[in-house]
């Protein structure tokens, strides 16, 4: 049985979207963050660090069910579980790992932090502000730049790290990011939107607020 | 062959420490970040990100050298090749990612911003300084608490992860961060510290302060 304790964020999203890509099935359960839900104490027995998204699977062959979160991280583990969404060796393999880490060091804090200080800074930090939004944009470039060369983002195939970037550019409105000035990336987010499984998972994470 | 373009910085050290760890041979180029040179031409055409550590890997196996960025990436190949310091199933496997990805998304940014808001910003920036310095002790914090529970980072064996993690503990003092309050964390650091490829890697790394 998996479980997934998440709501409507960039990180959340990316589980549902890797569950519905490889065919698992799974319960959403909502942790609505806006009301802070991811400091109460039943939470923080999951997760002490309060974040969403998190992975309860409870396997047959395990006395004790995995808890596990960082979003990433559940994306490697049900990948490497199934055989699926990421190479097994070389090259291939090694640019999945390159763009997860990307995500997490580079795509998230700047998107986050681009949004946080733009929309819900309780004083103005014009420097930071600045700094935030300016390594969003770049890194947006950046990834635009690489797409200009594959076909997704860690290359030929799709994989785990086009859902782990996937996430950010969904809510990409809050960092104040627009894809426009970006046509390869536009082409990638379309190609990764239309996909069967990904409006599969957007159904269900959004239901968890509509539900709230 | 292999080549690391590095300095003595919190995520170059990470790579080192793994080759050390590793017992495999490598040669160290300096990329001195504090003259700009990872904004050069030639080091750009390695890792467009202009950011080091960057790993050149010429195996006789492949026609062209793998040139891979990311530290953590950069962790996961060499121990995967390796089948060292990465446990290759299970609960053990899915901890060590769990921690590379908390390293990449929590710890790394609020300690790098703790001290860019704190030491380098060119105006006073009061609340992205408490954000930041906030959140790298309440990091510190959680890792303090996990360790009262595993000897190391993530379990009862040395990984990847304690590599990942000893890298911006190495360079605290950036970020303001102490460890006297931290005692399991501290205890932690002092294994770590003490090992010898450990030792090897900051000799190798400091050196290349030394003659920049």
């Amino acid at each position: 049985m998996i479980e997934v304790y998440a709501y409507a964020t960039p990180n959340s999203i990316k589980v549902p979207i890797a569950l519905e890509e490889l065919g698992l099935d799974y319960t959403l359960h909502s942790v609505n963050v806006k009301q802070g839900e991811q400091q109460q104490t039943q939470f923080l027995a999951l997760n002490p660090n309060a974040k969403v998204p998190v992975l309860v699977h409870t396997d047959t062959a395990s006395s004790e069910p995995l808890v596990l979160s960082e979003s990433a991280a559940i994306l490697v583990y049900l990948a490497e579980r199934q055989g699926q969404l990421l190479p097994a060796t070389g090259e291939a393999r090694a640019r999945v790992f390159e763009q997860l880490f990307f995500h997490a060091s580079a795509v998230s804090p700047s998107f986050g932090n681009a949004g946080f200080f733009t929309k819900l800074a309780s004083e103005p930090q014009p420097l930071a502000q600045q700094r935030f939004s300016g390594e969003a944009e770049r890194v947006t470039r950046l990834l635009d730049e690489l797409l200009a060369e594959r076909s997704f983002i860690a290359g030929d195939d799709y994989s785990i790290a086009d859902i782990a970037h996937f996430g950010w550019f969904w809510r990409r409105a809050f960092a104040g990011v627009e894809l426009e000035a970006y046509p390869n990336l536009s082409r990638w987010y379309a190609a990764v939107e239309q996909r069967p499984a990904v409006q599969r998972a957007i159904t269900r994470i959004n239901a968890l607020v509509a539900s709230a």
